[in-house]
C-alpha cells in the first residue's frame, strides 16, 4: 500500500473560499484580559434563559407537539413560524402582507440569515456576476460573494446608507458597457449597517426600488434588503422596509434572523422573497440540508406566538440602548479633540464607526491595533470591511485604513467606559506621533 | 415606473437543480388514506419524547449551559458533542481514535449529514468530475451531485454492497482514459443502503481502502461512507466503519447523523474526516451558516453523554426489528410466487427492496403503481435510485423499471400487513396481467 499522499484536489470554488478574516480576533475574543468592541455578538446577558426555557416546557408537554419538534420539518420550513413571521412583518410594515405581494408560501426559514444571503446567492450568481454593495459593507457577505465568484462593486456609504446616487451613475455606466446583464443584486443593510450603524433613509428607499425597476432590462436585478439589526431600534423612526413598497414582490428580498433580537442559538432566520426566485432556493436548500432544524423552528414559532419574543425585544433594545450610550458618551469624553476622530451616532444595531484622519492608520499590523492588544482593547480594523476603490491621488486598489468598527453588543456595560477610555490612550499617542509630539503612554514602550 | 416582469437569470448551477423527483410522494404521504411505505422517515410513535424534554429541563436549569446554548457557537461545531461524538466512535469502531487517525478536530458538526454530504461535494467538485457511485443509490445526493455538475458513473450494487470489483475495473478504464484525475470520490452508503437494504461486507471494506490507495496517484481519490443507518442493526455482525481500517486519515470521510438513530428535528450530523478536507469544508460552512444551531447541539451532546442515547438506540431498534419482521412476514405470505418476486432481507435500516420480473414496470406512470393508490398503498418506484447504463440489448440510457422500494420507516406497525397485503394483490394483478390472465381487482376496474 503506498504511504504517499497526493493533493487534494479542490474545487474552483473552494479555491476561491479562504478562512474568514478575522478569526484571529475570534481567539483573542476568548481571553478575558480583552475587553471586546470586535466582537459582533449578542449580549451574552440578555439571551432569552427562562423565556426560552419556558417555550421548550410548552413544547415538550405536549406529546403531540413534542414530536413535531423532533420529526422532520418541510424544506420550506414550519408552516406555523412563517406564519408568525409574515404576521410579525405586517406588524412591523404597519401594512397588509397584500400590500407588498407575500403570502406565507414566499418565507423561506434557513439556518439563521446568512443561510438565505447564501442560498440567493449561490442560484442567482455565475463567476463574473456583479453583485453591487455599500463601501464599507457587512464583510461575511463580500467574503462570501467573492468565493462565488461575483464581481462586488461598491459605491459610496452616506449619513443616508447606501449611496443611491452613485448607484444610479454606475448602473447607467454598466448600460453603456453592455454589463447590465451581468448585475444580479444590490445588497444593502438597510437598517443600522454593520459596520457604520448607519441606516437607509426613509426616502432613499422607493428610489432605490425604482432604479432596479429602471434599469431591469432583459434581466431582472433584485435588492438583498439586510435587515439584521432592524428591531435593536433604540432611537429614531421606524422605518418600512423596501420591500414594502413593492406591491408585486419580484425585486425585493428581505431577510430577518432571530439571532440578533432574541437568541443566536437558535439560528433561524426567514426571508420573504419573489416566488420565481423561492423555487430556485427551495431546490437548492434541498440540496443543502432539505430544511433547518425543526425543533428551532418551533421554539421560534411560540416565542413569536406567545408574546416572549416582543417583550424580550424590548428590554434588549433599553440594555443595548444604555451600552450605546455609554460608549457615545465615553468617546465624546476620552477621544482628545486633537486626534481628529468622529464617529457615527447609530439608533440601533450593535456597531459605531470610528474614523481618524485620512493619515492614520488602524489596520491589523498598525502600531494603533497593537498598542490596543497591548493595553487590552480590541477593535476590528476598519479596512477589512472595504472593496478596494481608486484612491484620493487616483491610485486603484485604494482600501482606506482609517477606520475602526466597536461593537457594544457583547462586552459587558461596565467595561465600556475603561475600554473606550484604554482606545482613546492609544488613539491619542498615535495622533502626537503622527504630527511628531511624543507622550507617554503606559503599556507601550 | 414598469410594470414588466424581465426574467430572472438564474446560476448555471441553479439551473442544474431541480425538484427533489419523489416531491409528488410528500403531498400524498400527507393523506391519511394512504398507508405509506414511501417515506423514508423515521417512526413518529419511537421519537424521544421524554428523553428530549428532559434534556432540555437539564439545560435550561443551569444559567451557564442555557446562555451557551442559546448564543453562537463556533463554525466547526460545539466542542464537548465532537468530543463526545468521537467517544461514541470509538465505541462503534471498538479501537481508539488514535488508530484511525481522527481526532477532535476532524469531526465536524453539520445541519443534519446532508450538510455534510452536501459541502464535501461542493469543496471537491468542479463540473465534469466523477463520482462513482452505486446503481441503485440514495437519489438525494445523486440528485445534488448533479446540480454540482459531477458526472456521476454507476457501479452495479450486490449482495456485499458496492462492487468493489466493478469499481477496480471502472477506475482501469478512467486511467488508460486518462481521466483518473477527474475522480473525486466513492460514494457508498456502507450500512443498510438506502433504497436496498444491503450493507457492504466486512471483506470488501478493506478491499476498498487499497483501491483509492492504488489509484491516487496526482490526485487523491475519497471514499465517502455514508453511516446514516447504522445504528439501526437488527441482527447480524457490527462491522467496522472503512475508515476504521485507516490509521493515515487521508482518504476517508464518515459520515453520521442524529436523525435515524435518535431524532429528525435535532438536524444535526457529525463527520470525520480528513484534516486539509475538513479545512476547506470548513471555510465552505463559513459562508453557508457559519455554524448550525447551537442549541441542538447541546441536546445532543447532553443525549450522548447522558446515556439517553444508547438507550434510545435500543429501543428504537426493538421497534424497528419488529416492523421489519412483520414486512418480511408479510411478503413471504401474501406475495404470491406467481409474480416471481424477490426482495431483500435487510438486518437493518428502514427499507426492502422488491424486485420484480424484467417485463415488469413500477414506475410512478405504470399501471402496478396506479393501482397501488387507487388501493391506498404507497411505495418510491426503483427507477428513481438508478443511474442510466447499458441495457441487456446494449441499448444506451437503459433505466431498470422492475424495482420498489419499500419503507418500514414510519408506518404503524398494524399497518404493515394489510399494507403488504394491497400491495400484492396489485402485484398479482399486475403479474396475471403481463402473462395475458384475467384476474378480479377490487379497486382496478
Amino acid at each position: 500500500m503506498s504511504r504517499s499522499n497526493p493533493a487534494l484536489a479542490l474545487s474552483a470554488k473552494a479555491r476561491r473560499t479562504g478562512e474568514q478574516p478575522i478569526s484571529f480576533l475570534m481567539a483573542a475574543a476568548a481571553d478575558p484580559k480583552f475587553i471586546n468592541f470586535a466582537a459582533g455578538l449578542v449580549d451574552p446577558l440578555t439571551l432569552p434563559v427562562e423565556e426560552v426555557g419556558r417555550i421548550a416546557q410548552t413544547i415538550f408537554s405536549s406529546d403531540a407537539r413534542a414530536r413535531a419538534a423532533l420529526q422532520y420539518d418541510t424544506t420550506l420550513g414550519l408552516a406555523r413560524l412563517r406564519s408568525a413571521a409574515l404576521t410579525h412583518l405586517e406588524k412591523l410594515e404597519n401594512k397588509s402582507a397584500a400590500d407588498f405581494g407575500v403570502s406565507e408560501r414566499e418565507i423561506l426559514i434557513s439556518t439563521g440569515s446568512q443561510q438565505a444571503l447564501y442560498l440567493i446567492g449561490d442560484v442567482l450568481i455565475d463567476p463574473g456576476d456583479i453583485v453591487i454593495a455599500a463601501n464599507p459593507c457587512y464583510f461575511v457577505y463580500t467574503g462570501t460573494l467573492a468565493s462565488l465568484g461575483a464581481t462586488v462593486m461598491p459605491v459610496p456609504m452616506t449619513s443616508d446608507g447606501i449611496d443611491v446616487s452613485a448607484i444610479e451613475k454606475l448602473l447607467c455606466r454598466l448600460e453603456r458597457e453592455d454589463r447590465l446583464g451581468r448585475v444580479k443584486l444590490i445588497y444593502t443593510t438597510s437598517y443600522f449597517q454593520n459596520p457604520t450603524g448607519l441606516t437607509l433613509s426613509a426616502e432613499a428607499r422607493p428610489r432605490l426600488l425604482a432604479l432596479v425597476r429602471r434599469f431591469s432590462r432583459s434581466r431582472r436585478i433584485m435588492i438583498l434588503e439586510d435587515a439584521a439589526y432592524r428591531e435593536l431600534r433604540y432611537d429614531g423612526p421606524e422605518l418600512p422596509s423596501i420591500k414594502s413598497f413593492e406591491r408585486e414582490n419580484r425585486h425585493t428580498i428581505l431577510t430577518h434572523t432571530f439571532s440578533k433580537p432574541f437568541a443566536p442559538g437558535l439560528k433561524t432566520g426567514y426571508t420573504a422573497m419573489p416566488p420565481d426566485l423561492l423555487e430556485a432556493v427551495l431546490h437548492q436548500k434541498g440540496n443543502h440540508d432539505f430544511g433547518s432544524a425543526s425543533l428551532t423552528q418551533h421554539i421560534a414559532a411560540e416565542a413569536l406566538d406567545g408574546g416572549l419574543y416582543d417583550q424580550h425585544v424590548r428590554l434588549l433594545c433599553e440594555s443595548y440602548r444604555r451600552k450605546r450610550d455609554a460608549m457615545l458618551d465615553a468617546l465624546q469624553r476620552y477621544v482628545p479633540a486633537s486626534a481628529g476622530a468622529s464617529w457615527t451616532h447609530p439608533s440601533g444595531g450593535l456597531y459605531v464607526w470610528l474614523t481618524l484622519p485620512d493619515d492614520a492608520d488602524t489596520s491589523r499590523s498598525s502600531r494603533l491595533f497593537q498598542a490596543c492588544v497591548e493595553q487590552g482593547v480590541l477593535y476590528v480594523p476598519g479596512d477589512y470591511s472595504f472593496q478596494p476603490v481608486q484612491g484620493p491621488g487616483g491610485q486603484a486598489g485604494f482600501v482606506p485604513k482609517n477606520h475602526l468598527r466597536l461593537s457594544f453588543g457583547r462586552v459587558a456595560p461596565e467595561q465600556i467606559e475603561p475600554g473606550i477610555q484604554r482606545l482613546a490612550q492609544a488613539i491619542a499617542a498615535g495622533a502626537a506621533e503622527r504630527k511628531g509630539d511624543v507622550v507617554p503612554m503606559n503599556a507601550h514602550p
